[in-house]
């Protein structure tokens, strides 16, 4: 497999200001092509440290070195220069590039803008890739046995000029096999139980492939991967048997989100879901809403923070929240049950709990999280103590909420 | 500034299964101790590449290297190993350790685990540091010059075992003197025009002053830094002076986000909160809920998905929806007021939207958002057609509801 070398330039990332998000997506979008990611490297705007990285992966194995930021017009903006000097190449503003970002921002209805001639530079043994949507194109020189590519740091332009033109190009540019992949994604299993249902599967793997278990808070995700060279029939049938030992808690596969697994499976049935949210505030209707055509099974949610909202708007007794309290398995099924009769849908998931940093007590700690799942036939509720900071209990709270409505639906809760 | 070198360890991460977490977050913390970050790099789990890096990191200038990941008992987790094999070091279970991890099992009430002996290995030379919310100790060796320290991988550990033993041994072993940082917070200013605003005072500063743009959907931060050598009161009337210049968008300093500076206006002022979410489907709300504490202010949320929902909750007019349609003005304003009287809160925020990829048209085109922002004296409405997919689409409306609502209760709404 050809081998692949990622910079990633910014003090912003060196210095913890900003999470990448540029690495996570070449890496991936490479690996699926076919390349080995070898390295992935953060470096700060700082003209001696680019100069020794760039040297760096010119002087590794890797076919392909892209860099990603460090494109701007300002002057900690040092990655087009230090690229030229290490390549022995300089740097020429291209009258075609120039006139596309003057047709460009005259389209937007913007005036020239003074520094425009810094972002018509283009190699003169390279080219400059125009960008979809924004100023700066990427660079791109095809050497002898590699190619080099600058891209622009925001994320957004950098994946379409990833997609426009530096993907078609590594896809004509190298003879790329693609690794075969697979991903499995459970539910309602823990990842010990789920590696004891397929402990002989796993040792009778060929020994070129590779299983991974990708834990979230949502479930578990396998993901068995074999290099292009496996045989094709050999990994279909691994992954037929895997399926096959773990289709009850098998929610989906590739890259489906729970939450979208849900809303098809409720839309096949012409179903529709609401939610009543206390401690999960917003989440669960948040990740359902991240759904494209969530309207079409998601009616909304009642987010009762306060106790006299879980009374007005869902009909939650005021009896019981002075009797058991807000954080219980009575009010969680009041509130499932409620939230389905005043937005009348199929399916209610409600949440109920102490998300922290305070409000814990010894019988209810922080972490304390009842759920509620009401169905035309009946409800379930189910409670869990979520170790964790607040961050952590409203993030596994949300996952917890998906499942157990998946679980449900599927016989899986008692 | 002493410089720290950090490797962050795992096939999930170069093959972009798995966003980082500890690189920013170990970066941002030994940025403001006063560490230079020189590199972050990713690593596959493949014995030559780590011997390499790891090699590589101490043939460079780094005082201190810092390696996440890698330390659990599978044949993946190969970091132990292969930091003993380069510094000429073994590992050799330690009864100290191995005791803890049973009391530590034992208090769970989890039988004790095959593999556990692997989890207690410390380095000869160097020793184990516990683990305060897992299994897996850090290895930490001080060396002549530097110090090496091997992390587990999952965040919430390596997060304890930072603060818990590295970070206070890290400030005992180094001379460090933290940098001058300022991060001042503004909203309803874009990042043209604050540049605009403080360029005479950018002109003005000293060399060695670094000031960093940091657009985000809440607004844009600006960040201050200096060397531990400058000048105090330099920096201080810097960051004064700044203050002053954009005061009127300020709406926090240091860490505080949007939220928890509405959050708080509102708290002092015993004024309530409650949002009516169409397009948003809850995110303003799990923004606001986020913060420790918003039950004081936060009272809820309608997310009315359906225009059923909207009519029966918010009692949005149904003449309205069938002739302005559910992304308008009237709709946005109706929702806002709506939700104050039904949940009784001092503001109500509203959105009401087309977030796509569907549901546009050539009058209201996919990303515009209508914006209610109700108060006891008035409602304001806004609209914004934002730029890119559904997850942008989401994110922009949220940061700007915020916004918004910060603008309206400090008049700078129209």
């Amino acid at each position: 497999m050809p081998e692949a070398h990622l910079l990633l330039i910014g003090s912003e990332l060196t210095q913890g200001r900003l999470a990448d998000k540029n690495g996570v997506f070449l890496a991936r979008e490479l690996s699926a092509l076919g390349f080995t990611v070898a390295e992935i490297v953060m470096v700060p705007d700082d003209r001696a440290a680019l100069r020794a990285q760039f040297q760096r992966a010119l002087a590794s194995s890797a076919q392909a070195i892209l860099s990603c930021g460090g494109l701007g017009h300002t002057s900690d903006d040092l990655t087009a220069e230090v690229w030229a000097e290490v390549l022995g190449d300089r740097l020429e503003v291209s009258p075609v590039v120039l006139e596309h970002l003057r047709a460009q921002l005259a389209g937007r209805g913007v005036a020239v803008l003074p520094f425009l001639e810094r972002y018509a530079l283009a190699p003169a043994r390279g080219m400059a890739l125009l960008n979809p949507v924004g100023l700066s194109p990427a660079l791109y020189w095809d050497l002898e046995g590699r190619i080099v590519a600058a891209l622009p740091g925001p994320p957004l332009e950098l994946q379409a000029i990833w997609r426009a033109h530096v993907q078609p190009r590594l896809l004509a540019r190298f003879p790329l096999r693609p690794p075969f992949q697979a991903t499995l994604r459970t539910t309602g299993i823990s990842e010990s139980r789920l590696s004891s249902l397929i402990a002989e599967w796993e040792k009778a793997l060929p020994s070129a492939f590779r299983l991974a278990y990708n834990p979230s808070w949502e479930g578990v995700s396998l993901h068995l991967r074999a290099p292009a060279e496996a045989d094709a029939t050999a990994f279909a049938q691994a992954v037929q048997s895997l399926r096959q030992l773990i289709q009850k808690y098998l929610y989906a596969e590739g890259d489906t989100t729970l939450a979208e697994a849900l809303l098809s499976y409720l839309k096949e049935r012409q179903m529709t879901l609401a939610t009543a949210e206390s401690c999960t505030g917003g989440h669960v209707a948040a990740a359902l809403v991240d759904v494209p055509g969530a309207s079409e099974v998601f009616l909304g949610s009642v987010v009762a923070y306060a106790n006299s909202t879980k009374v007005a708007l869902l009909g939650v007794s005021e009896a019981t929240l002075a009797q058991e309290g807000a954080v219980s398995a009575t009010v969680a099924q009041q509130m499932a049950e409620g939230v389905r009769k005043a937005l009348g849908s199929t399916i209610g998931i409600a949440t109920t709990g102490i998300a922290g940093p305070t409000g814990g007590t010894a019988e209810k700690p922080v972490g304390t999280v009842w759920f509620g799942i009401a169905t035309p036939q009946r409800t379930w509720t189910k409670r869990f103590v979520f170790p964790g900071d607040r961050g952590a209990v409203l993030a596994r709270a949300t996952g917890a909420a998906l499942s157990l409505t998946w679980q449900a639906l599927h016989g899986l809760l008692e």
